[in-house]
């Protein structure tokens, strides 16, 4: 049993980039890319594609601007079968003109990702995307710290401004239990009628796949997954246990096995995504990961409790 | 909001024995006492009480049999606060005899841990318990591989014919997706009035939390934890997460820190429990994890398609 109009994107790259600066070597890329297609997953995003004037090439990789001869190097000779190629753009750090016509891109859906505050920055970048042929959804993050009025009002101007195929729930801090969730697509629905809603949920609590498979109950037809979870902090809902879950036929585990086995457990090694309880505390508290992520690099790393007492220590009125 | 009906178990020394054959060194378990202890949890459970004649004690651990005196060199000088003692009992690899009066032990509940087809063995151990003055609990495992009609019968006898407080939900396999637990609860719910249900799952596909709080939505009192998780194969619900999500104010989440940081961080360096693929394909094909342990032992442990053309080959009707 299954239902067909659930889309799967895998973002392994693009928010596995945000631990390594998007600095993944040509090779691991097309391995992902690989990987994703033969499982049959519905999109796969390569990276952003944001301002060199905002990110300093000579600190970023490739992955974090996605020239267009860069992604055509990633998937050259690589059958995508039905996949289709995303791109990310950050409302606050991207350019409209960094994006060519769609005839000219290898790239299919444009996703626009952006705090309520810049919802209007991202309706902008969300139409130049469409108006040059792109699909495109828009994917509201840190929505732990959002609530009416403003989110109601956002939802309502993407809904009546855009033309994005589905508008996201992005939980970046891993904060949110199930009946948040159960909450959150009822208040997406009661603004967002013509478009689907979609889900991205960070793992510092252990509940990325959890939250994911409860907004598909409520209704969510977009959800996010990266092979064995790799991203920022605690990392994504692992793109392996959804293509377990989902039974759309089409879908294949072998696949993504061989990618994690070939790239990601390698990558396990210099990059400390996952389970780490700097990050577990940082989502229980629904803070962001910065501070957490900051202390895993540091040799200090299994001071738990010296991370509690700092990340603690300024409540207050 | 809390619900103070609801106990929490942390068992973090009797099922990471599962990994080790029960064989911590003392200080561990004193730390780990402390820390559960502090923490404000109800109960900790120290290990199992099981036969000696089935388990050999040059092979396993003192924790696998949890002598008297043991146990006092365990808890010697430690402030329990309100927590007390348990100990487990296989249904089938334990004696009555081994059960001292409740006076004259450190232990106040005995969990019996047993399948549907032992359950008339476990019936006698959780009598044996009650007639001697313990609390008890009687925890069916490998929940995943059982059904009506023999399951209603065996929740039916449990509770016709114990004094147990509750009768557990054990996701051995951690196969379980939400809607099963909700399903369970319900089921169990047909057959237990007089007894609370209890939730004890395994994480093999990151589930071990979630399905603890659909449990919990859907009435279960008693839960089970252990510090990071630790546990077989991929481990259990993670205590610290718990503690987070249950708001009764006597909880207090930096003991269990410290206590990670102390003797479980160490731990994480020797053995592997936690999200490792191969216990994630064993959970997915709800299948026991003893072939994916044996994998993760053995130099191929990477080899992740290996191992999956290994427990899918035999498929077939």
């Amino acid at each position: 049993m299954y239902r067909p109009e659930i889309k799967l994107v895998d973002c392994t790259i693009r928010d596995g980039g945000l631990m390594n600066d998007s600095q993944f070597p040509l090779e691991t890329v097309r391995t992902v890319f690989r990987a994703v297609c033969d499982a049959g997953v519905d999109y796969v995003e390569l990276g952003y594609r944001n301002s060199k004037e905002m990110f300093d090439p000579e600190q970023y990789g490739p992955w974090r601007f996605c020239d267009e001869d860069q992604l055509r190097r990633a998937v050259d000779g690589i059958d995508p079968g039905e996949t289709k190629i995303a791109i990310m753009q950050d409302a606050h750090k991207a350019e409209a003109a960094d994006i060519l016509p769609c005839d000219e891109s290898v790239v299919d859906l444009i996703r626009i990702a952006t705090y309520v505050k810049d919802v209007d920055k991202a309706i902008r970048l969300a139409n130049n995307a469409t108006d040059k042929g792109y699909e495109c959804t828009v994917n509201i993050m840190a929505i732990s710290h959002e609530g009416p009025p403003f989110l109601d009002e956002a939802l309502q101007q993407i809904e009546e401004e855009t033309k994005a195929l589905a508008v996201y729930i992005v939980d970046s801090f891993g904060a949110l239990y199930s009946e948040q969730v159960h909450y959150l697509v009822e208040r997406y629905r009661m603004y967002v009628k013509t478009k689907e809603i979609g889900g991205h949920f960070h793992n510092a609590q252990q509940l990325a796949f959890a939250n994911t498979i409860e907004s598909i109950i409520r209704g969510a037809n977009y959800v996010d997954g990266t092979l064995m979870g790799l991203g920022r902090g605690s990392g994504n809902c692992p793109l392996e246990l959804l293509l377990g879950f989902l039974k759309n036929p089409k879908f294949e585990l072998r696949p993504a096995l061989e990618g994690i086995q070939k790239v990601i457990l390698p990558l396990k090694k210099e990059l400390a995504w996952g389970y780490h309880l700097p990050y577990m505390v940082s989502g229980m508290l629904d803070q962001h990961p910065r501070e957490a992520i900051a202390w895993m690099d540091g040799d200090q790393r299994e001071d738990l409790v010296g991370f509690y007492h700092r990340v603690t220590e300024e409540y207050g009125e």
